[in-house]
């Protein structure tokens, strides 16, 4: 089964929001799985678990031994180890797809200012970034990352389709939804996705997103071209 | 104070990982609030909160009806309102930092497939997304936002020096981190850090990220050396 490994500071955190829904019923269903490892069960006897930067700069810094032993402490210890940090590749929908097909992964979450360079260089590790912006550690991005590479996995969305259809999967972004009902204030749903006609409906559709993506996202636009 | 209002079909999740840490305790000390807005409660009386997509499709849209009472119900309703998506703009430290110096926030979380379009229309929301991948809805996003917003907020950090000194500010990634022990396996902290030179540390450590940004991150390279 397709495990998530998470080394973090704040085992409290899971599953959190990975508990809820889809991503909650999936795990229920034993279709993935969570395994938490404390950090703080790892330092030395009566040490803590980071100190001070040496040469200076504000916030604390994680130990290397610390994260050496929870990480000799895991059971399946083959799986990629990845390092959430904004220095890292940036994530993205094909990515989280890659790692869907692998056995598991192993997610080291940062807090404070981040963990030290050596064991980041000692297991090879990964370092991948959710975006250009900083958060106050790396819980949310590791769960941000599961939540992407989850719903990848065989069986977990009610409805397959979904995965072809979506946003950055032909580099398009999504067309515009419409539900119940019919008419909203003045607003009208669009007479073609009330026609029944298929073919209308699905070149309706693509000219929709090809007119978003041109507009939002030149550069996904480009990729798109290159692929038609 | 400035304050995060959010419409989520999943209540129950917050504040979960912003109540922990920093940011916990920054809204314990009246930095910050979060006022959860709960869309369950805003449909039509027996009705559902979503439908199918007309012109089909898979997934549910939530309906324009449901979100337009849940604004209507908010107390502070001259925030601007963003609806999580990754149809929308990428969000990055600019736009978190310019988010901090308003009064607040309102934010759309979607599940499901999406919402319906002519809410996002009637509401001129500007549509947000944190990255290029999918998330099995808006909430884990909305989070990843507050978190890259809140820690920008006057007095939140503990060491305001924090935010100048990290990555993105100055489109620089970070340089390596090192603590305790200085010899840890065969690899030692860089003899430069230990020296007790500011002006070499200084150096070293812009030299440093340099070196990261030009390897790791060629666009921000490129916009560091516009603003040199």
């Amino acid at each position: 089964m397709w495990t998530a490994n998470i080394l973090t500071l704040f085992p409290d955190l899971y599953p959190g929001p990975l508990g809820s829904s889809i991503l909650g019923e999936a795990r229920k269903n034993g279709k993935w799985d969570l395994n938490i490892t404390d950090l703080k069960l790892f330092s030395e006897k009566n040490k803590r678990v980071d100190d001070s930067p040496f040469g200076g700069g504000p916030g604390m810094v994680i130990k290397p031994d610390v994260i050496d032993r929870a990480l000799l402490s895991l059971k399946s210890k083959d799986f990629p180890i990845y390092y959430l940090s904004p220095r890292g590749v940036k994530l993205d929908a094909q990515i989280s797809n890659y790692i869907s097909k692998l056995d598991g992964m192993t997610l080291v979450c940062g807090k404070y200012e981040g963990v030290d360079e050596r064991v980041i260089k000692h297991y090879n590790m990964i370092e991948i970034s959710i975006g250009d912006y900083i958060l106050s550690g790396g819980d949310l991005a590791a769960m941000v990352l599961i939540d992407s590479v989850v719903r990848c996995l065989p069986n977990v969305l009610g409805n397959p389709l979904t995965l072809n259809d979506e946003t950055f999967t032909n580099h398009l972004l999504e067309y515009p939804l419409y539900t119940q009902p019919r008419e909203w204030k003045n607003y009208k749903v669009p007479d073609v996705l009330l026609s029944g006609d298929h073919k209308k409906i699905k070149n309706w559709k693509i000219k929709q997103s090809e007119d978003i993506t041109m507009k939002r996202r030149p550069d996904l636009w480009k990729k798109y071209l290159k692929l038609k």
